[in-house]
């Protein structure tokens, strides 16, 4: 998984059917130390993430492990919000 | 998943047979800031994109997961034309 | 999928069982202005490529979606021998 | 597989129901040389390693092979702690 | 599938049980021209090679389907020992 930061929202009215009634968020990657990578992705939310807010993402296959997207055309899904990480004893990040 | 514009259309006429059929758009892959990244992608098209249109394209296993592409050699598909997105309440981009 | 060209060939008699009879082909990307990217793969051959064509080839688990290479430890596959593609208007190769 | 070193923890109370009970360790990505390569990554843990430790992680849908990440959307395990590794006859790493 | 040379062994004794029995080798990546390319992965090993060979890997799900590596948190393995190959017409390596 990889951390990012949920900046935006995306509306598309058309598209694969059964993707209907998800909710698309654009989320840029952040890395370890917290700052932004320059990368990104557009992800389905499986746990009602919002703008602003950190949150782990997953790619791939396991990106359709989660009630909302299985069998779905979808590479990619927020299912975590993050909460607090440290690297090396150092909090990097505390969610307010 | 990506965002990307279909900037242009491929012909293949010897392919695996299960791909008869099947569009392959030319899609140059676009950030979250609606500029090109230099990257790009040939996906079939599940959702009868054209050229000039933004989209969302989906890959890897997860590009199967639609109608026209299910069991087939694809890793790239596109899932959705794209309405508009924002950034930080920022509108980066609206379909005319 | 991604384009290519097929530079050269390889050969492995040591390999899983699985594999027997299947063809290994070296293949350098291409972008979609039809310059090398510097990337390479090597695929199996599902449409009777042969070296100098540019042809597609689709990776992952997709890769394994042929007659030829289902269930085989498989990550690369040309699927389809490409014509011709064109990118805003301008035909950018044509199979001769 | 790839090489990385755990480096700190991440909390995340609002999760996918069926990651509840994993650990979310945060690994930088180790050359072969040992040295940090600056990739990171996010995995679970299915082997019990800590922050310090030196382990293997798998990606993709090889990281819900194991009894604790199956059917979850996890795309990054620790599947091993590495006791040594060595390149061209010379030790690069030992645990203690 | 990458071309790569095998430079090294790793041991670990700690890993999720049904890796048990498996070889893990250090593996460099190497490009069409048979130049390393910085890149490694950790792969497991199904055809016997041993430290200075140049063999095919194949990554992600594709990785897994071999004999000793199925259903296991495996995502590189190599499948093949390569004799020779060719680009352009020129013999890259031929093994001796």
């Amino acid at each position: 998984m990889l951390l990012g930061k949920v900046v935006g929202t995306l509306v598309a009215s058309r598209k694969e059917e059964t993707l209907e009634g998800l909710i698309f968020l654009v989320v840029r990657q952040i890395g370890a130390d917290g700052e932004e990578t320059g990368a990104y992705v557009v992800a389905n939310d499986a746990v009602g993430a919002g703008v602003g807010e950190v949150v782990l993402y997953a790619q791939g296959s396991s990106a359709r492990q989660t009630e909302s997207t299985r069998d779905r055309p979808c590479d990619a899904v927020i299912m975590a919000i993050v909460d607090t990480w440290e690297v090396a004893g150092t909090e990097i990040y505390r969610k307010e």
